[in-house]
């Protein structure tokens, strides 16, 4: 059966630019190699800018690259690598997209054509001796060298046939096409892993900076050490509760909403006095007043950012009422946006069960008897089912 | 002179992966098309997912499309979509990669292969017609589908042909293999700016939050209303100068270390209670001492950010001195990081021009004298060029 190699490569080069991970990438190349194209064994050695080094990613076949374990990066010091990257190995070599062991062999012995080692650029015998041992060593009778703009790639590795007859020219030539292809779509699926890469960071930088931003009440508030992290832990806690138990249906999106919302809850307290915020008896009625502008203020100081409806909605109406006797707004039942509605259940769930320098924190059974007991009123009741589901599996 | 389509369009893919702006993409097939290929004028529509619509993207050559403006964007409704998005169009026309004008006008008047209308998933004569129309507002002879998994991705227009010859079958399928490349090549590009956007997004909020966090301590100490801000832009106004000089060599990433550090010089000061923050007479030894620690705090507290050595050294050192009589590590001369240096002088210069409840901030030139005042002294000369510099050119 005669291979169809402009199909072949036609079907390989379609797929393969829509692949974004480079390991994924050549992994399947290689498969296709072996697979397809009656060849033993093959591997790819590809260059990681990140690394600034070849490396032998992958080896396929029934016999396997004899490389010693560790023997996998190649500098560009490396005989194979040098060859590639000189231009000199064109015209020097019987195929120009190839290098063929047999060729080298022959090019060893042909004292006319190569140099003795005087420089000048040209191949010397000492460097292609360097080649063959390492093309033996790689147990690769042919090597392709794969280039994007002048760059060298990578360099598909070839093993025998398995007729063991010599790689034709339309053979080569496939192998070079492919090769050549390969070398692009692998810059691409580099590309995207640099560039997922950076979104990742940034996100998570992002994230941590809200963290950083939602403690920092906790070096002022000095009552409140450790409250912002629970207050979160407890909200999405209970989301995934909710969205458990069937009460609610969640986007995705919901609970990174949430989990930012947690956070910044309380950052308005940064603009409340401190004689107010740390005052250990009770506070009188103008310092409640104040007191309660944390919510609002809370929402300012974070317009900048543009945050999602949810987690503005959770730091604004953190203290609003199932029964709408809560502030700033006075939402009442279904009003009160469910992340608040959530929020409001772990904020007093953690500030009871804290410990407070003129009084002891209430014990969880405690603190779990007084939500059930302000089911309806203060809270909504989905929320508390969903708060008594975690407590009775011993999660709060 | 004979065109050699294969190699035509093994250039034209090659080049489009690594493309990755869509229209400057579809700018370039369309051209390619139009230069090489003798066709009068070239256009294509591009589906684009964040509209949920095809869109009519480019239009090349000598007589352009006559489309009226605004007619530009076709919903899934619109004839052309509807015919290529069903499967019936093959076998229906007398080409399997395109439509032409020519076969629709043909299968109009062939009633046995159409329907008149009886749906059943066929070709209705009506819809033909209102395609008929479509392609002759668009002056195009000729319509290429390009799928990617089955999705219509892209149709290429064509105009007449130069020499006013019919499309041949080699020129048809050339098109309808450029047209699968493109679809691709503009999938992989769209994908890529979706990331790229992403990236820019999450830096942009990441960016943003730092500016919240540097601002909280706005909200408690009042008197420094608009210092963080002003501070964070003297500053990086003043390394700009000092590269405009020839002074210091930066690399672009330290101006927005230097900026980060701005907005969070002063982050420290939120541990700081407001008693000892907000005093209006001079602080006793014991609360000076206090206060100081704002530079180490702010250090600790934004720990968890990983930021870069040169933002947390502007925080934890822009109260050094150039005599090394500064905290809080009492570094001297070259050994104050640079970042530090120079948030030396745009603090002290802000502080000193800015208005306090118990005294009037100086005028720039008072504050300007005290700074050259403390040239070799407070501050590092090398700074504080670049600060008269930047008041004489009316920049500070």
């Amino acid at each position: 059966m005669k291979i169809d190699y402009k199909k072949e490569l036609e079907t390989a080069s379609k797929g393969m630019i829509m692949i974004h991970e480079p390991k994924l990438l050549i992994k399947l190349i290689v498969r296709m190699i072996v697979r397809k194209l009656r060849v033993k064994h093959a591997a790819m050695i590809l260059f990681e800018p990140r690394r600034n080094a070849y490396v032998l990613n992958i080896s396929r076949g029934e016999l396997g690259v004899k490389v010693p374990a560790g023997f996998t990066r190649f500098t560009g010091e490396s005989p194979i690598i040098r060859v590639f990257n000189r231009r000199e190995f064109r015209p020097l070599t019987f195929n120009p997209n190839a290098i063929l062991s047999e060729d080298i062999n022959r090019l060893i012995w042909h004292e006319s054509i190569i140099s003795n080692g005087n420089g000048n650029g040209k191949l010397t015998k000492e460097l292609l001796c360097k080649v063959d041992e390492q093309m033996q060593m790689l147990n690769a009778v042919a090597c392709v060298p794969a280039y994007y703009r002048h760059k060298l790639m990578a360099i598909l590795l070839l093993g025998e046939k398995h007729d063991g007859s010599r790689f034709e020219q339309e053979e080569l030539d496939f192998f070079a096409a492919l090769a050549s292809d390969a070398a692009m779509a692998i810059r691409n699926a580099q590309l995207f892993e640099d560039l997922k890469r950076e979104a990742d960071r940034n996100r998570a930088l992002f994230l941590q900076t809200i963290e950083v931003l939602g403690s920092t009440i906790e070096a002022k508030d000095a009552y409140t050490h450790g409250h912002t992290g629970r207050v979160t832990e407890y909200s999405v806690a209970l989301a995934r509760q909710m969205a458990a138990n069937g009460s609610a249906h969640f986007p995705e999106v919901f609970f990174e909403n949430l989990y930012i919302a947690g956070l910044l809850h309380d950052i308005g307290k940064i603009a409340i006095p401190e004689s107010i915020l740390n005052k250990q008896g009770k506070l009188t009625d103008a310092e409640y007043e104040i007191m309660k502008q944390h919510t609002v203020r809370g929402v300012e100081m974070v317009a900048p950012l543009s945050l999602p409806k949810e987690s503005l909605e959770g730091i604004r109406n953190h203290h609003e009422r199932f029964d709408g006797r809560g502030y700033p707004d006075g939402f009442k039942g279904e009003a009160v946006p469910m992340s608040a509605a959530i929020m409001a259940v772990a904020d007093t769930f953690d500030a009871m069960t804290s410990d407070r320098p003129y009084r002891k924190g209430l014990s969880k059974e405690a603190a779990m008897e007084e939500i059930r007991r302000c089911c309806g009123t203060q809270f909504n009741p989905v929320v508390v089912k969903a708060m008594l589901e975690l407590y009775e599996h011993g999660k709060m």
